[in-house]
């Protein structure tokens, strides 16, 4: 088998693993492949910190371009992150006839299709396992090991940031702004934390997973997104009085009528696997029709755990660099050309459960009214819990836990909810999932 | 690409539902495959049944050496189980250049090392994803998704009939002999269930998994096997109370000092997911150098999970099989000519922290006793706790938990603590995994 010679573009936290990790199990992994894999080109902007972490063994530049371009190269590993020169720097490399391996979901999500296809047209590899939920080999299972399936929906705690934080603000009692700070402290959190807290990120990964579950074009703008920075405490608890626990998922699910790809702070059965992924830890929930629901759960971060999956890809390809193009499995499961645009639905058109909290005058017949407009809507009601006003207060929560509805016709009894003279402000909504059958 | 013909051995639950699984999702596979899988010979005893189950689209017969000797098909499904015929059709498969999928785990734990020497001389793949953890793609998560790693351990709950047990006993406080006739009665378990409340199985299952992990042959021979047929309602009952669940795990660690292959009763701290998976499912967690501890979970068993792993392996070998043998995935992760014959401890070399419990009359300075001898032992106490005696009885039990132990300076200990006369009948002895770091 042909060795593998490998440039690497980014040398920082993933960067430095997949070195380290490369370096650390070298023979293993050569007796595994027959072959060898070799890192003989590294770039980064930090020339110092590139040497420092090779010892000298390969040759840095400061130029990612001299890597992709160089005639020496087999594979590209891409870990710069971003959309701008990252993509410029993938599309280059291709365009060399070069593989890819990269960890960049955004990248994908955003501009995968025009990546494939420019990967397809020339015949190469790009491999991504570490772009979806770090270690954990859920780009393996879902392409392969449920191949046999038709995929009916996936779950999944897909951002190790707003888990831990979630965790947190359930184990404390804080609140989201406490958590985030003491988490940007200990490196959970980064100093701009929009793209985790607002749940971005978790929908790359969704964007990517709902591609190759349903065999669709990466869709990442028909993605819904809805962070945790309105969840207050007071809901967490609530929830947990009544058996269930509040994670950020990325939920993709395909019905008769399209398909949804949302990503959103949902309630989950405490005795739910899923539900007790706790801290910075990741899991994929995935439904298959003939295997049922399986589980998936890892590091979702952290430099040696993504560099697991970066490694892995290195070997797949060393092993299918001879294979020919359509004997390799497909960039996302389904061969580009074979890829069907199945409409994608709006949030008001998706179906789920719901949690809704409202505060209410302390009064008479409240209840009555709020049940008659779900009543009306023909929702119907799950649970419901009615606290105690506060020692002082003449308000108090009322807790209603819905059955699976239409989420535009929720959203009109919501409205007709806070019309009601003892309503005292907003209706808080929050999804729920079952995820069992 | 070729389009591939399959022959079927055996058209019972797992190859019924093999059958239905690729009629129902044909369509789709063909797309994502670039060609048909087809099976095109059925050989079953019960010829009326196979001829039932395949709706006559299909030729069948009683004769399975028919289909492993009829020149064309390419890919034999091997789901008759035992040792005996099975391994004698799958050698026959091989020599005669066919490729084999199989979901027998008790042939490969026992004769996987000829048949994998047999399909590497001939160049033909046997693929066994179906006989590790039914529906779970563990097999594709060790021998390619954790490649990168070196794995230091794997405990998995890779039974599903002895799950289902465990989870009765303890949710309902009913004794093993009382659940298992229930589950035999639901069809969990087998009208002799040896195999799987010995522990028989789940060592099948475990000895294929250690040889992936660490590189090393087949060696079922080397497992220590225990079962549950020993454990008592009362002995799970203290474990929850001490924080702990108990699973039948199949145990292999690699250490400085050799490789352990264990299956026993085990209490595990119930804050760990795996301790958390209840009834028939199953659950291997795998800790590897890099990504750290992953866990990977689904149905153990029944027709369209373990139906799900069989079509995926023919989905794999469709792709593989123009693929030239150096370049495909080895067998068992490692080359067979680069599999190492590292040293396999016997149970007494083991380490792990203990359960124990003893029936002590209630009387001042038996815990002196106890305790010294442990001391003497160097054995740490990580907990105890000494329950009452119950109405007119004059004695209590005390349960201890030790910290990390020689297993065979652990049965000194126990011989000792026996030995008193203070001490009623035998200590009972159940192993603990932190299953942590």
């Amino acid at each position: 088998m042909k060795e593998l010679r490998v440039g690497l573009l980014g040398i920082g936290t993933v960067g430095g693993g997949t070195f380290t990790v490369l370096q650390r199990n070298q023979a293993d992994i050569s007796r595994r492949l027959g072959t060898h894999i070799h890192i003989t080109l590294v770039a980064d902007r930090n020339l110092a910190l590139a040497k420092e972490v090779t010892g000298g063994q390969v040759t840095v530049t400061d130029d990612a371009f001299a890597v992709v371009n160089h005639p020496d190269i087999d594979v590209v590993v891409e870990l710069i992150g971003g959309y701008t020169v990252a993509k410029e720097l993938v599309l280059t490399a291709i365009a060399n006839g070069k593989h890819v391996v990269t960890a960049n979901k955004a990248l994908l999500a955003v501009h995968g299709n025009e990546i494939f296809q420019a990967a397809a047209n020339k015949g190469v590899i790009v491999a991504y396992e570490a772009a979806v939920a770090g270690g954990i080999p859920i780009i393996k299972a879902l392409r392969e090991g449920l191949s046999a399936n038709k995929i009916e929906w996936v779950a999944g705690i897909i951002n190790g940031t707003t888990n831990f934080i979630l965790s947190e603000m359930r184990d404390k009692g804080l609140a989201f702004t406490e958590v985030l700070s003491e988490a940007q402290r200990l490196g959970y959190a980064e100093a701009d934390p929009t793209f985790d807290v607002e749940g971005i990120d978790a929908a790359h990964k969704l964007t990517i997973m709902a591609s190759i579950a349903f065999g669709i074009p990466l869709q990442f703008d028909q993605a819904y997104t809805e962070g945790i920075t309105q969840l207050t405490t007071k809901d967490i608890q609530y929830a947990e009085e009544l058996g269930y626990r509040v994670k950020l998922l990325g939920i993709t699910k395909q019905s008769a009528a399209g398909v949804e790809l949302r990503v959103h702070p949902t309630l989950i059965p405490e005795k739910r696997l899923i539900a007790n992924v706790n801290g910075a830890m990741n899991a994929v929930l995935v439904k298959g029709d003939a295997v049922g629901p399986t589980l998936y759960y890892g590091a979702g971060a952290g430099a040696e755990p993504t560099a697991s999956s970066v490694v892995a890809d290195l070997i797949d390809i060393a092993r299918a660099q001879a294979t020919p193009f359509e004997q390799r499995v497909p960039y996302l499961g389904m061969p580009l050309d074979q890829q069907q645009p199945l409409p994608m639905l709006p949030i008001s058109e998706i179906s789920t459960a719901y949690y809704l909290r409202m505060r209410v005058l302390d009064k008479p017949g409240v209840l009555a009214e709020v049940t008659k407009i779900l009543s009306d809507g023909e929702i119907s009601i799950d649970a419901m819990m009615q606290k105690e006003p506060q020692e002082g207060e003449a308000e108090a929560d009322i807790v209603i836990l819905t059955h699976v509805t239409l989420e535009k016709t929720m959203d009109i009894a919501i409205k007709a909810i806070e019309g009601l003279a003892a309503i005292d402000g907003q209706v808080t909504k929050i999804r729920m999932e079952e995820l069992g059958r």
